[in-house]
């Protein structure tokens, strides 16, 4: 969960890259001078689902960094060559070992300062067989009044997590579009030293 | 409206790039063996919008390839550090410059063989003083019987279209989400030699 580091060499030629406004452009862009290239750098998407199982929530520990040893939903980023429903099926196999029926997008959320967005499926399980997979330490369902909201991994998470309660209380599932537009403030762990 | 080309050097360092699967991960990445860096590549979102005036949408013709001379709606790639509302708003602006009151998601199309997932919303046209800009040689609104569907630059925004009208015609708007899987079939022009 970084930006992008900044090109110093074309990725085509080996050239020192050039930060400037290419003609007909408004932003700076990484230039080549030597082969012409222009390196676009764009948002990357993240996809994943909301797995249920009658009335609890599939959840994975995660077993790396960013977040290690916190809870998440499957999700990662989609891959050149799939769809976004694909890759959140893909996700939810590979981190949870589970195996869904895709459900309507319920999700979107913007995280521009990590340029990411974020995109969350609702999915039935079609079993309760699921596995940690490598990136993950457990896997477990949760009903709502367990889910561990002071151990959440990313905040898209934890907003989808709330808006799908709030929706399945009010008995309507909807689309939601959302921007969390700054970095979560740091504050000092509980026993961290005043 | 390409993928992206395969990287022979590392942009951070300028050593050469191997094409490898990395330790802990599936797939082939652009590996670099001096500094260590793993170039990532992931699909681009493409944001948009249906601007509406009355009962007619606001097309765009297109002054740059491709599809140079087809219409479309006004769109383009995220930009880092933006949402794709704001993104969505900002392409209205300088390819139509028109000014919208931004309404709901309406469609996420994924066209995963050229790495890229289309947004477009629902907007509402504020006024309409809106003018081409310049990656625009015309911008016209237009009531449906009027679209020019066989000079539609792109078929996320064929579909978009579609969907829409039809929608207007239930009287309900639904968040729609779709791929398009297959490159378009290269049929000969009308009057290319036989």
């Amino acid at each position: 969960m970084s930006v992008t580091p900044p090109a110093l060499f074309c990725s085509r030629c080996g050239h020192a890259i050039v930060r400037r406004v290419p003609a007909g452009d408004s932003r700076s862009r990484d230039c080549c001078d030597s082969c012409g290239a222009i390196h676009y750098v764009n948002p990357r998407p993240v996809v994943g689902t909301i797995p249920v199982w009658e009335d609890r929530v599939l959840l994975c520990r995660r077993a790396i960094e960013p977040r290690l040893g916190l809870w998440t939903l499957p999700a990662g980023f989609l891959e050149v060559g799939e769809s976004t429903v694909e890759g959140a099926v893909r996700e939810t196999l590979e981190e949870a070992g589970a195996r869904i029926e895709m459900g309507e997008l319920f999700s979107m959320i913007d995280v521009p300062y990590i340029e990411q967005v974020h995109l969350f499926f609702r999915a039935r399980l079609l079993d309760t067989d699921f596995a940690a997979g490598e990136e993950s330490l457990e896997v477990r369902l949760f009903a709502e009044s367990e889910i561990p909201w002071q151990a959440m991994a990313f905040r898209t998470v934890a907003t989808t997590l709330r808006l799908y309660f709030a929706d399945r209380a009010a008995g309507r599932f909807g689309v939601h579009v959302q921007a969390i537009t700054a970095p979560m403030p740091k504050v000092p762990a509980p026993h961290a030293p005043a």
